[in-house]
């Protein structure tokens, strides 16, 4: 427990120096909605069409984080906050996170899915540029790839065999192709979604509240004098609670081929089994921007890195988990080639794998924090 | 190396008590040769046709086992025999091992691939007797199922959605069909095959010869004072070289997915990479059979359960390994349908999950033995 104590940003911490209270709440709000509205105005000047470039990109990402951050405060400290207000703010924040995700998340889910591909090939492909992907050209935009493409919106891939995939076998680069041609499609929409929503009356009432917000903070009364860190304690609490509930042992085992479990059958994408992972990787979230959000300004410097590492794991979770469903949703495509949905197939378990590797990382992440802190 | 030099059985123990010599060596070709007559009589009155029982296959494993130490015995100590007679004993041992592990080899690899399509449906059906195998029918003899079954010899399976495999999803019933169809087939040509290879002239010399091994061991002069320890030592050290040679630490480090890489590729099935796993795991039986030899016939009771656990590691990769290619293959029958070649893809990315899991605890395995004993 020693080294709770000297670490500052630990909400735990309860013996050391003035406690963080509304002041320090409010300064956290203020300045995630300072920095969304930079993001915004940085958005607004890097062009968010099919002429979007990477400053545009980070320029959206950045705007996702000061949401998401802005949302989770209003959720843990909600009793120090109005009430209507937070009740009407969270919802639209969410809202404009998750729209903006959608686009960066199919362009991850494609990335991975080919890049998995090539591995399943031998080839020596760069993954940091699949093959398939520079293939299929994919319109650039808010939350493109990193590199501008010509805008080739819905264009068809190029047939199997070409050189931009020739070193992927028959039945891999049918299993591209196809993958590539829709989720570039999802793509294409998600983008056009993300601008009709930047557009949108409803967006600028969300950006006129984050305004008010960047100079003046609805806290309720009596906040001067309220510790914080009970609130961030019950947020590390309710990640804790649902970790405990986490097959652990299971995931702890290498190759218990857990992950795997009802992969052929056909109820269950997405894997029920995914579903407290994710969770947990919510609450990991919400427990970390509340250490933010208790540590003042100058205490966003000291990062947790066990906390980032489990994050990640369970981000990679995501993601393969998101990637192996989206493999299976391909096999179903009409009239595909069996050579095709072997290849789905195997791209499927392989990502499933990836899953239960992902799990495994996470329980080696958080044994090593409770032998470190426990 | 104190351990060592306490266990009787190890090759290296050059300080304990009288050398093992010739006799020794004598003593446990003469028991394998009696073991395998014994096996022999047995197989052959308790039937080997379609009405073959539990205790003909029984003693087709034990005329295998005896072969196989014999075979290994005559290559390990070969300098110590009569030349031309190891020389030609040797390949039809080889023969007569290698043609009756044929049909138990088909067995096991259906009932690995329907055990595991079973648990990617989420069904609760035991592993034991897997419900494709049980409609199926297949024809008990030599190294047939433990449980004797009506013979059905190439009937066709039931069509999908019958009772019998009413708990496997629509791609994986018919995927576990054709796998039914084709490896029962298989195995029934190997049925005949080692029927056809028990009745032949070619068998009854090899048994002419073994019965004469039985009462007199061609050893050459000087046997009397020639330890034979380093001859089980250099076993030793072949193995040890080819561990050596192993990617150890790749396999031991959870989730490499290095046995799916080239999973997707056309010309790798047997996967190449399986080559050198597959010869340690030949190597690792010669210098358990080696022991067994110098430790003489009391010593036969010491077993290293080090050795077995890694054997089994390496029998539990060549099972997988076989079951991934059969997968493969079976993907590769023409008509099949889509939903069923995606089965098949998982199903073999399945299979090489678990190669890579033997893998893992063959490494496990080893490891131990180096600290415990190094």
């Amino acid at each position: 427990m020693a080294q709770q104590h000297l670490d500052p940003t630990d909400p735990r911490s309860r013996h050391l120096g003035p406690a963080p209270t509304g002041d320090t709440l409010a300064g956290y709000l203020r300045a995630q909605a300072t920095e969304f509205l930079r993001a915004l105005r940085l958005h607004r000047e890097t062009g968010s069409g099919a002429n979007g470039s990477e400053a545009s990109a980070e320029a959206a990402r950045a705007l996702r984080r000061s949401a998401r951050r802005i949302s989770a405060t209003l959720h843990t400290f909600q009793s120090l906050l109005d009430t209507d207000w937070c009740e009407a703010m969270r919802p639209e924040l969410a809202w404009v996170s998750g729209t903006l995700a959608m686009e960066h998340a199919y362009t991850a889910r494609l990335e991975r899915l080919l890049t998995a591909l090539h591995r399943l090939s031998g080839s020596t492909a760069p993954p940091s540029q699949p093959a398939g992907a520079a293939a299929a050209g994919r319109p650039a935009g808010a939350t493109g790839p990193k590199k501008a493409a010509p805008s080739h919106a819905g264009a068809q891939p190029h047939p199997a065999g070409t050189p931009e995939r020739g070193n992927l076998t028959v039945g891999a680069a049918k299993a591209g192709a196809l993958l590539d041609r829709q989720l570039t499609l999802a793509r294409t929409r998600a983008h056009s979604t993300a601008l009709q929503a930047l557009g949108s009356s409803r967006f600028h009432a969300v950006a006129d509240k984050v305004a008010v917000l960047a100079s003046e903070v609805p806290l309720t009364k009596a906040t001067d004098t309220t510790d914080l860190r009970p609130f961030a304690a019950a947020a590390q609490d309710r990640l804790a609670d649902a970790v405990a509930a986490l097959p652990l042992v299971t995931a702890g085992n290498p190759y218990n081929a857990a992950a795997l479990i009802h992969g052929l059958s056909p109820d269950t994408v997405p894997h029920p089994q995914d579903a407290p992972w994710h969770q947990v990787r919510l609450l990991l979230r919400l427990h970390r921007y509340a250490r933010e959000a208790v540590s003042g300004p100058k205490g966003n410097a000291v990062v947790d890195l066990r906390l980032l590492s489990a994050g990640q794991a369970l981000n990679r979770h995501r993601g393969a988990s998101e990637a192996a469903a989206a493999a299976a949703q391909a096999a179903r495509t009409p009239r595909i080639a069996p050579a095709t949905a072997y290849a789905l197939g195997v791209l499927h378990a392989d990502q499933r794998h990836e899953v239960e590797a992902a799990r495994f990382a996470f329980q080696q992440c958080w044994q090593k924090e409770a032998v470190s802190t426990g």
